[in-house]
């Protein structure tokens, strides 16, 4: 433990990234724009993976590996996707590095130039489509419900640790339907699994809805997603899934036989959510102690920190300790005993709150005589002491109650953060002044979207699903509107 | 189900290839080189991924992630490592394409050219190496015991599906310690449990040993491999365990302040195992009807095939199917009921022993009368009657046995075809005829190595850990030999 964190509330961004470093969760590498992302912060990563993976099976969805190289000619195949992703992709040239004759020690071999580059993936829907026209031939094939979980690489000029890096994890699904409907639906399948995977595992509330033309997926046909708000009031787009419509199977020609005897092209979804979540997890929930971590995705949910003087209490206490790891293990729960004499209980105080453990518990003599634990809560940071006897249950309770408690505070917050605006003057008000989500009536338009992302920096986070299609006039324009969108700054 | 596979006795490499296709493991994808690993390919890759997974961290490891680009300069900075690595390498060197102004189409952007050329990763010593330098300063940092689950690229020019693909999929481990015992140890432990690996969960068995300095990794002081015996007499390499010295803390200077006060470089280990024990894995098992899967790594142990006439008999198979499905699956088997009216059993059956699933149940209109179910093991193909009563205790001891008679079966296979050669020619004979491991003595020099695998295309796969210390006379140039070491012909 070194000095303490930044305040949120000094500098957001500074805290942010100090936090990042501090609670051993990523770091910048030598290539710019790439992380490394480090164990404990991988190991958070591993538990949304788990998770995640586990409702996709539960689907019916499968696994499979594409390859990381994409031939530079089915970039190209779909206009509106090569148009998307050109200006950021790394190119792969050659293929061998041999010594310099002249002494300049390693070179790229000039001999080994390949005939056709090769982009290192940015999304894999063109390899994965070209792949598919040999899959399908029949509605039999139909639906083909594949994932992958996979790093891809988008050339980005300013980069931050999980948020936009230049290489990232994450898991792309890529389906392929007999109708349109059902691929539409299965859109709206993985946006549920992705809104239920932020509000109960993340403990993140999400809007639901749709993206305009100008925030869509480069290649589909509508995009939805789910947004999030941030401490500083900043939406961050947290997972999309897309309706490719025929886009994809026109472009690489996949076709099959129909029920009815004709020939079809097929309909396609895509959808993901990457590393990004990190970013999501960590900005929505800490506070300038360091990190918050519901319990569901907590690496380590509780932590045993003994308190002794004496190398006999230390031996004592670390057999209750022992006894109290065993139960709670049996239950299923992740629980780490510090017994390091290298570091003092205050020490360890604060290295498990930086690292946001949900619960603390802390046992010394006096709860050896008393047959007590000191048990802390790493939200609200309320202690309490408790038998012995009741302290499996305790638990239970409160892993529950940190779970729901970090949701309602992460709620009420978007609550307070949530506006509706009925004029301009009123929209850049409240964007100054206290950001966050603004409800507010919009004519429909690229233009005017773009004006007022030029003038204000808030774009249009969605179109709400969910929505009681109120009609009104545009904030900006004052031509009618046929329902409020959220408009918001974001990451 | 189209035509049969071709015979192993025939073209063992037809036999292969056709195998790895047919079965939906995988294919060959648009770039040359790279596969598509599919759903039930990907399926037994993830069971091979859990389970070492779960040994690496029960022995202490951790996952981490590192990135997929490394400067071409650290490439250098040990001097055998970019030796070794350098002819393979894919490059990146720009990182924009552009719309061609004389209408070509898109092409790379000259003006989105890298300083320095990124080298997609081949193996990340040196990057990782790189990264410790900044995490260990005392011995109070050590031993760090990292992993992580990567995809990684050398470039091929013939390549096979799993066995040698220009991307492919692995875990590499790199850890750092104190002393060079450790360091030794580190190898060893994790030589172990590939091993344990091989031939408890893919019922392979494999030979223990070191690689002669021509075999070993690049930038390694010592390399430690299993050894696993292919059907057709060839040799597999299924993992190794690098023993580094201090070449990589040297080359990228990480130091560490030692318990005694002082300064000293860090102790290294690598280790990985890849997509290759896929095949591995298919060819050591497998027979001319398909795949043959030891039940510890079989997606589906347990497969029920309805055999009806009627709608009636159907439902009522069902009905009995979902039963004995349920009451498996609550012992913790994977079990799929095949229900599809669109195929014949017989199909069915050809289907599942092709994808090599360990017990086929099926039930038909007799069976309902009589009570029983008919039980078909993939391995030996021999089929029972049992009674409906017996049958969970039936499936319990099975399942065992089949892994257990998978293992016996290749054990016997490698006894069969091992064998010592005192002689050049006698040698050359047990070569040409009957293939598989040669014990022979060999002088210990390169020039003799080189000699003979020039001559008649064998290796020496290791000398082994386990070994009698015979001394005698090298097969090929008669000097003094200390042990005899293993030959073999290899993948």
């Amino acid at each position: 433990m070194g000095k303490s964190l930044p305040k949120r509330s000094e500098d957001y961004s500074l805290w942010y990234n100090e936090l990042v470093k501090r609670a051993d969760l990523a770091e910048n590498s030598a290539v710019r724009g790439c992380m490394v992302i480090k164990p404990y912060g991988y190991s958070i990563w591993e538990k949304m993976q788990a998770t995640l993976d586990k409702m996709f099976k539960d689907t019916g969805h499968q696994n499979a590996y594409f390859p990381l190289f994409i031939p530079k000619s089915y970039m190209s195949r779909e206009a509106a996707h090569v148009e998307g992703f050109a200006k950021e992709c790394a190119v792969v040239t050659h293929y061998r590095l041999k010594n310099d004759e002249n002494g300049k020690g390693i070179i790229v071999d000039p001999d080994a130039k390949l005939e056709e580059e090769l982009i290192v993936r940015p999304t894999s829907e063109t390899v994965i489509w070209n792949t598919y026209k040999n899959w399908i031939q029949s509605y039999r094939d139909l639906p083909l419900l594949l994932n992958q979980w996979a790093n891809v690489v988008r050339w980005e000029m300013r980069t931050r640790l999980f948020l936009r890096t230049t290489e990232f994890l994450w898991q792309e699904g890529h389906t392929a339907h007999e109708t349109k409907d059902e691929a539409v639906d299965e859109t709206m399948k993985i946006l549920d699994i992705y809104a239920n995977f932020a509000e109960n595992y993340m403990a993140i509330p999400v809007l639901k809805g749709i993206k305009t033309e100008s925030e869509r997926f480069a290649g589909a046909v509508d995009t939805y997603c789910i947004e999030a708000l941030m401490q500083d009031g900043k939406a961050l787009q947290s997972g999309t899934t897309h309706f490719l419509g025929q886009n994809f199977a026109k472009a690489f020609d996949v076709k099959f036989a129909t029920k009815e005897g004709g020939l079809d092209f097929v309909w396609g979804t895509s959808w993901g959510v990457s590393t990004r979540l990190m970013g999501a997890l960590i900005m929505a929930h800490s506070d300038d102690n360091g990190l918050v971590l519901p319990p569901s995705l907590a690496p380590i949910q509780i932590v045993i920190v003994p308190i002794y003087k004496t190398d006999e209490q230390r031996q004592q206490i670390a057999e209750k300790a022992a006894t109290i790891k065993s139960m709670l293990e049996q239950k299923g729960y992740s629980v780490h005993f510090d017994n390091r004499d290298t570091h003092k209980p205050g020490w360890k105080f604060a290295e498990y709150e930086l690292k946001g453990v949900p619960i603390r518990l802390a046992i010394g003599p006096n709860d050896l005589e008393n047959n007590t634990v000191e048990i802390a809560r790493r939200d609200t940071k309320v202690k309490e002491l408790i038998g012995f006897e009741a302290l499996e249950e305790h638990v239970d309770g409160l892993i529950k109650n940190i779970q729901t408690a970090i949701f309602d505070n992460a709620m009420k917050f978007r609550k307070e953060k949530t506006s509706t605006a009925d004029s301009y003057n009123e929209f850049k008000n409240i964007l100054e002044e206290k950001g966050g989500f603004i409800y507010a009536h919009w004519d429909g338009s690229a233009e005017t979207e773009a004006i007022i992302k030029d003038e204000t920096k808030a774009t249009i986070r969605l179109i709400p699903l969910e929505n009681s299609k109120e009609t009104g006039k545009c904030i900006y324009s004052g031509k009618p509107s046929k329902q409020r969108v959220v408009f918001a700054k974001a990451y």
